[in-house]
């Protein structure tokens, strides 16, 4: 998986100089600076050089970056200058507000597929979606080529819900829930748990 | 806000720590070793060790970590043996989502405020509380006295609100909102973007 030569915590940034960059371009910006995005992300100029450097020559000494340019270079590097496939497993709040989630559109994704195990679910919509039972997963999941998946499910059913979506063919899991999961070598996990962010905080207050 | 000694990476690391130990004592276990942590996170048993270190002794050699102390430990460290007041700004589908979040009991947080400045949605509920108008935040949140507070408003709204928030006196924020904001010093902010760990993955696949 890491045979690529860019270290895991320099692919992490490109997202976020890629967001940022799309936010200028709204704003009606068309050239940057690693000065002005540093800024912007609290992050070093010479850091943000460093890691673009990794891919090629995006910017010219004296000139800046031009906006589009980069944000085009970025989404290729990321493999988000197409549409993913994306299923959501475990449709409770967090599920179904992912569901609805307006803010994956331009960025790469779109949800496809809706599962959940409970009877009073299934077949009931979400926006355009249809809930679809669990037990049907695998088999929908691989013959739809779904590679991606966010999890939010309880706890004591994350680890058998990985193991089904793994055996689906899922490579990139995004997990809701609050407890780590095992996947075998090939197969990604992010994790997202905002308890984990407060308590970062609370570390520092009174 | 950094003049503790203990690096940034390794305050993050801990409520990982925490979680793991919580589920572990769920599971009925007592004694723990920094081996079975590691292997559990996908962190090294030396890196675990040595963070734990900057805090104190709270294994023996060769008899591990109890379960029921190291999380007392933890606990006290992350300011979270006490329960926190966090408001919820922005009552959209996300907002939604996290004022009927099960899992910040026993962790530490408990919602106690809704805002958002949609007079259909001011005044209706979510659970157990009311939703209040967003022109009322800042007495209530001052008079409140609290300290945290989870952004999950539109991006062009982001910055204007956690404007708002620093003045109530919120120090810490947890931001949904795809976009970085700015905070003086003595405020922290936390993000939370499931776009950006969407596209850290897609980066590895084809």
């Amino acid at each position: 998986m890491d045979d690529k030569s860019v270290p895991n915590i320099v692919v992490g940034r490109l997202p976020l100089y890629l967001r940022t960059l799309q936010l200028m371009f709204q704003e009606g910006r068309r050239v940057t600076s690693s000065q002005e995005l540093g800024e912007r992300l609290g992050i070093s100029a010479a850091q943000i050089r460093k890691d673009l450097s990794q891919f090629g020559e995006f910017g010219k000494q004296g000139t800046g970056y031009s906006i589009d340019f980069l944000t085009d270079q970025l989404r290729s590097i990321l493999h988000v200058n197409k549409v993913w496939d994306v299923a959501v497993v475990g449709i409770g709040d967090v599920g179904h507000a992912l569901a609805r989630y307006q803010g994956f559109s331009n960025r790469g994704f779109r949800i496809v597929l809706l599962f959940d195990n409970n009877p009073q679910k299934i077949g009931t919509h979400v926006g355009e979606f249809t809930i679809q039972d669990l037990s049907t997963m695998v088999s929908q999941i691989r013959s739809a080529g779904v590679q991606i998946a966010m999890l939010s499910v309880p706890v004591d059913q994350a680890q058998l819900v990985t193991n089904l979506l793994v055996e689906a063919g899922v490579k990139s899991i995004l997990n809701y829930a609050p407890i780590n999961i095992s996947v075998p070598i090939g197969v990604r996990v992010q994790y997202i748990d905002p308890v984990l962010h407060l308590q970062r905080m609370t570390y520092y207050l009174e």
